[in-house]
Parts: structure tokens; sequence; C-alpha cells
């Protein structure tokens, strides 16, 4: 495979819209096989799932597996089942996330452990990764089955890794990006990669995909992470200032502290232990990170793995699919909610 | 195949030991892959799961694997990998019923949750769960993977229709049956039955290995529940009445509801709903389980329960195993801890 490098167009709003455009038909048979597989016996099963399911996420992962298999040309209906697996993993993690980080919301509601309580929202979400495991067995390839599992465990590692570092502040930027390749862009990776398995690709192709998917979600991730410290955002779905009320170590607080003075890391050290947590902490930490720069930094370092991500796939022909993947990683830097 | 009768002999003490017996060698390999595949680069998982794992379980599901394994006379090495994925699907559901009980002791120690927290427990119960599809996917057989997904997705059912019941105390037998068969048998069932796969049986071997291990894990989660309210059993790994500071309806207090006057149903109305429970009130719950039998009508129950299990097998030819499987159904039901 060829790279061509091609540069970041400077449009004036990258968007998801020419990803959804192409996804569109394809995602209605993925959100019937959603609603579909996610019922049970057990009415408190679907209505929470449902809670979340029905709150609005992007369905970023089940949309990017449906664009790459378009990528590759693929014509069969597989990979509308295997695009409802990865959403049902990644709803699952995100139930455990909220019961792990105690989040009040999530997408700009209450979070589903707030109205439902812990204990329900940790065994819906075993259910769903249990059913996302029951679909990939019923698709039957051992490749696919195989992908997924790794990249479930992988997560689970990724989400371990996060609670050890979390409130530490010396957490490195290399430690950082370990835990967000595993948190975040293992899914993204393994989304993109089953296209090809069940395109019957080389593995070539199925290395291309995950490299573009896992960049991509490190670009959405660090996107994220610099969103939460930009006193200039519009409303988000999640609260802004969690990462900072939670401890957590993301890559604008990882640079403030490593580029600030010692009183300034005197700060760090109290806030991220928890020592520091009112408005005007928050307020004087998003301070410190524009003095520093280090949402700008966090933007450019997204901006770089989101290039990665358009050059994984710049060797495929030109199609509607390749220009919504390429917007679809512009748009995830570009973004500012 | 013809069933043979056989009734439960009368014997001073059924034990385990004839099972752990024929079962020692292939244990040794079961927990290699145990030990071996809860590693991580991240130290906190092995840490956290081997608490539970080394805790002193008696690894009934996996030796049952290999218990059926040796009564099918299959001569292979695949049932050591799927008895050590059985065990960590168990451990995982452990793990994360202790998050939602809320217990604080589990096989006589401090639970992980208590030493290490709710967040990292859940995420480490995750971790198990991946690990365990990934132990099955490197086996290859996708009816193992059909059978354990299921499983999986059945215990998680019931695991929130547990919660669900809890604090109800117009729960019935029926409904309480349908919860243990979901949360306890399933596991069982499939524990036994994958033997039947990897040493290429018919369906009916199959089936009938499946009903042993249901009826089996059916007798010995009501034995466990006939225990938490004998106030002649000795000293326990759980905290006995747990089941009653939780609001547990287990069939003990099912029927000593429905057997009882309208005064002590108002009694177990308080005390369901949680607001009976000092030691009093727990000493008060066992007079009445007492008074009207209820822990002997349980374990009469469960003795049901075994008798089918040991019948399941009957038809299969006398040997070792099936001695020590028919013997480890009468333990379930005799013991008294």
């Amino acid at each position: 495979m060829t790279a061509t490098i091609h540069q970041i167009p400077r449009r004036a709003e990258p968007s998801l819209q020419p990803l959804m455009a192409l996804v569109a038909d394809g995602m209605n048979s993925v959100n019937e096989v959603i609603l579909g597989r996610m019922q049970s016996r057990i009415p408190l099963i679907p209505a929470l799932a449902g809670h979340l399911i029905a709150g609005g996420g992007k369905r970023m992962r089940p949309m990017l597996t449906l664009a790459s298999a378009s990528l590759l040309g693929y014509g069969g209906s597989r990979h509308y089942k295997l695009a409802a697996t990865v959403e049902f993993i990644h709803t699952a993690t995100l139930l455990h996330d909220d019961v792990v980080d105690g989040s009040g919301m999530r997408r700009g509601k209450q979070a589903a452990n707030i109205i439902y309580g812990n204990p329900a929202t940790v065994l819906v979400g075993d259910f769903l990764f249990s059913r996302s495991f029951e679909l990939m067995v019923e698709d039957g390839s051992l490749k696919v089955l195989k992908i997924l599992s790794n990249a479930s465990a992988v997560i689970a590692e990724g989400e371990v890794d996060q609670l050890v570092a979390q409130r530490q502040v010396e957490t490195s930027e290399e430690r950082y990006l370990a835990i967000i390749n595993a948190k975040t862009a293992a899914l993204f990776a393994a989304a993109c990669r089953i296209a090809a398995v069940v395109a019957e690709r080389s593995e070539a192709d199925e290395l291309a995909l995950d490299s573009y998917g896992r960049n991509l979600g490190i670009a959405f991730q660090l996107a994220d992470d610099a969103i939460d410290y930009d006193s200039d955002a519009s409303e988000m779905g999640k609260d802004q200032g969690d990462d900072f009320r939670e401890g957590k170590m993301t890559l604008p607080v990882i640079l403030a502290y490593a580029r600030g003075t010692a009183e300034e890391r005197t700060f760090w050290q109290e806030a991220i232990a928890g020592d520091r947590n009112s408005d005007a902490d928050l307020a004087h930490a998003v301070a410190l990170i524009r003095k520093h720069e280090a949402v700008n930094a966090t933007r450019e370092r997204a901006r770089h793995y989101a290039q990665r991500a358009i050059d994984a796939i710049a060797a495929f022909p030109a199609s509607a699919a390749k220009a919504a993947m390429t917007e679809a990683a512009e748009f995830a830097v570009a973004r500012r909610y």
C-alpha cells in the first residue's frame, strides 16, 4: 500500500453530516437490531438500557463499522448485527463508567445510575455485554469474535489503569496515551477492523482500518479532554469541569502541570488530590491551562492523530465513504462541544 | 436413554471428597490456566482477582466440567481451558454481586469491594468476563461459545430479576425458582454441558449433563438459602442472616410468609421492607421459620432437585465419575455450612 499525504483541508466547519448520510439506511437496520436485542423478560433491562441507548449518543462506533464496510464495497448484511454488537459493548462500558465515576450526568441527562441505582446499572451493563457476545456468536466468525473479545479485555484493562492513575498528578503523557488507547481507541479500531473481516479483505486492509479507527478514537478522546477545559466551549452534554472535580489526569492537566511553575504545581497537586474542587478552583485551573496553551496543545495532539487516521485510509480509492471518514476525522478535532 | 431410579443412599455424611479426588490432577491444569490468564500489565487486576480466586472457593463449576468430561471418557485437554473460562465467569459474577449487595464478607474474608472499592471491583469483574470470552474464542468451538454466552446473558437477567424482587414480600416460589434457575443453575448446567460438546457426544448426552448441572445448581442454592436461616448451622463463610438483612426473598422466607398468620405476615412485610433488621428481628425471623418448618421444607425441595440431578445421569454406565457426581448431589443438600 502506498500512502498519499493528505493535508486536513481548511474548511469552515467539518461535519459528521457526510458520515451520517452515508450510513443512514444501514443505521436503521442497526437500530432495529439494537432495539430488538436489548429486550428481555425483565422489563427493567430495556428500560434502563433504553435510557442510555435512546439518549442521543452519536453512535459513532456502529457508524464507523458501516462506513468501513462501505469503503470496502461490502454488499452483505452481516455488518448490521456486528455494528449493534459494538454499540452494546460501548453502552455496557458507559453504564459501568457511570457507576465507577459516580457521574451525575451523561449526554445532558441524568445518568442511569442516578435514576436506577448502581446495582441495576452494573447488572444491566453485564446483560448488554453478554448479549453482545451472543450476537457475535450468532454471526459465527471466530475472527470477529477474537477481535471483539480482545478489544473488550483491553478496554477493561484500560479502565482499571485509568482508575489507578486517578488523582495521580505524576501521570505522564505516555501513560495517559496508553490508557486512552485501551479504554477508547481499542473499540474504535475493532469497530472498523471487523468490516474488513466480514468483507473478506486482506490483513493489510484490516490493519489499515484498525489504524484509522484507533487514531480517530485517540483524536476524539483528546478533543473531549480539551473541551472539558475550554472556557469558550458552548454547552456540552457532559457537565464541564467533571474531569477536574473527579481528579482525572487528562492531557490538558498533564501539560499544564509539566509546563507549570513550582507554585502552580502545588495547586495541581492539591486539586488532583481532591483538596481543591470549588468553582473558583476550576476557574483557576482553566486559567492556568489557558496560560500554558494546554488546551491548544491538546488540540494539536488530537490533530496529529486525526491526520494519521486520514492517512491510514489514504491508499483506498476515492469514494463517498472515504470522503465521509476523512471529514469525520476533521470533525473530531474541530468540534467545540 | 432409560432411567433407573436411584434412591439417595442413607450414608452418614455424603462428601465432595470423591469428586475432588476424581478431578484433582485436572484441576491442577485448570488452576494453571486460571492463575496464568488472570495476569495483566495492570497489577491491580491480578491482586483483586486473586483475592477472590485464591480465597478458598470450592471451584464447583470447573470441577463439574472435569467430572462430566470424565463421565464421558473424554481423553483430550480442551476442557481445562473451558473449565477456567467457567470459573472466570463465576468470579466476575461474584465480584459484581459483592458490589450490588454491598456485602461486607465473602467466603469468610472481607469482600473485594471492601478492600479495593466498588469501582475497581466492577472493572476487574468486567476484565475477567472479557478474558473468559477470549479463552473461549481460543478454544474455537462456536457451540461452546453459544452455550456460555447464552448462560452469561441468562445469569445477568437473573441477577436483575433478583434485584427487582428484592424487598418484595409477595415474591412467589415460582418466581424465586425462575430467579435461581437463571442466576445460579444456568452456569452449573453450562459447565456440565460443554464437556459433552468437547467430547463430541450426542445432543441427548448434552441435555442429560445440562439437566444434571441445572438441578444440582438449584439444589445447592436452596441448601444455601436454608443454611442462612438454620440456627443449628455451624460457622459459615458468609455471614449468617445476610439474606435477612438485605431483604432477600429466599425460599425459607417465602414459605414462612405463605404459611404465616396475619400478624406474622405483618412482621415479614416490615422486615423485608427493611424496617426490622436488628439481631432481635433476625432471631424472631429464625423462630418463625422454625415454627413453620420452612428450613426443613426448603431442604426437602433441595433434595427433590438433587434427586433429579442424580437421575439425569442415571443412564450413564457406572464409573468413578458417576459415583462422584452422584455423591456431590447428595452432599449439596446434606451439608450444614
